[in-house]
């Protein structure tokens, strides 16, 4: 399902510099939180990932996945790719765009990037690879249809 | 300086359960992220120091005190009681009340609480011991006449 | 039951800044992190409560506690008094005592104490108010026989 | 400069589950704590992020480069890629490998992974491009000798 109005690009090309807010359907917000500075005096690199977490566990929880708790219909991490273009600080109010630009057959692409309302460039994006996972057996589970309805490639 | 508005209790026989949003002239709002729960799936307790905290800065920012780095006119915490009353879940979104009960010459006491939109009771409440504090020459400070104009203590 | 051995003092009349490591049966050690630290650049208050936490959960461990999961067989913070008595840098490594200094039927106190090798004096001090409580049926629950033989009180 | 005992892999087809302790010259430890966990049980994707964080940050001072405040003599993180291989539990101690993987002219390749010892595989890896920067004047800097002087490329 290729969403008219996004913005073409092909995953693997992808320069994450060139995210825009618009290429997102689902955005939500985070207010920073003074604690998120560290003693460089700017948001930390992995309280970002916390950003990126609260809002992809938002935009799932849409498709139908519950990581509340342990659950049989849930997601894991297998990896990510992360860029940082600029600094952070508090207090901020950021957007998070997610997306799901790959599919397979246990696991996806999610693409997310952030905004602050003072750029149209990300402040910071990434490539999460998300495998389903059934916490409850400890095991890898097909894709659900919602995952595969939500699938938004970037297309040349 | 009493606020006329306000509900009267003593500092002394205060019981944190009692505080409502009127008490509080100064509110601000926390969105729960999904990392705040722990283990236990909720929301973790000293995770809920950082709500305190976050308002607090800004409380204090505009009595001119600024947190962003070590700087001369910094405010140290010295001691603080906190009460937890209900358990807290993600998502929620928090309103945080702070006011000057207390004020000495280089200390005072900074009471705060949290309230969900799901009741009238605080989820938590605490008085915070705050030391004025120059950090660059590590030293405590006397408190400021914007310290002295906030105090709003509660009165029988 | 008194432990012979121990600093008698009583709680009601307990300084926490008189508290020594030989106070405690029970210590565990924590490594500070570089994130421990927060834009003022020492180690954050309410990071300092997650070494408070983590040892306090070993120690509840070794009296049949799980705090792995939500069980029937937990406790609850209901609340807190800390004191802060110096700043702490990272790297430090920090020991943490535990001691059960009140009972009740469906509470204790617990008081704990954080120290570094460079000082005798505590950096901080706090009294943590625990509730047994049953997560499962979510309500409260007797205190255990393991909680009552470890019950080492603050004599005069 | 190639360290004749190291492990020889191209960092081009390196693959992070290939990576064992061996292949790191520079290992330090990291204790879990309870609040690692989130509400899956299990230490959280970002949590690492700050396992690493500390490791690197103690592998750089080494190299003469101060993260305990903003300085001109610093590093900044500008992309990262991180792959998680198994769940991780509290409490748990780990060992975290660093090595200088590739050298520019203002930035280098940083890889690290975390062992536990209940395994030889590595529970995570990533490699991170940092960039010398200067904090004071808010610029890049070339690397400096002790960078040149410890990178330790992986070769077929």
């Amino acid at each position: 399902m290729i969403h008219p109005g996004s913005n073409f690009k092909t995953s693997s090309i992808l320069n994450h510099k060139d995210l825009r807010k618009e290429d997102f359907e689902f955005i939500s917000s985070i207010d920073t939180r003074w604690r998120d500075m560290d003693a460089i005096q700017h948001v930390n690199n992995a309280t970002i990932l916390s950003y990126y977490e609260t809002v992809r566990v938002e935009f799932l929880g849409r498709l139908g996945f519950s990581l509340v708790r342990r659950q049989s219909n849930g997601v894991i991490l297998a990896s990510m790719q992360i860029d940082y273009f600029s600094q952070l600080s508090h207090p901020s109010k950021i957007d998070v765009g997610c997306r799901i630009t790959r599919i397979g057959t246990k696991s996806f692409d999610l693409c997310s990037a952030l905004f602050s309302e003072l750029s149209e460039y990300p402040i910071s994006a990434g490539k999460f690879v998300l495998v389903t996972f059934d916490y409850i057996n400890q095991k890898t589970i097909p894709i659900s249809k919602s995952i595969k309805d939500s699938y938004l490639p970037f297309i040349d």
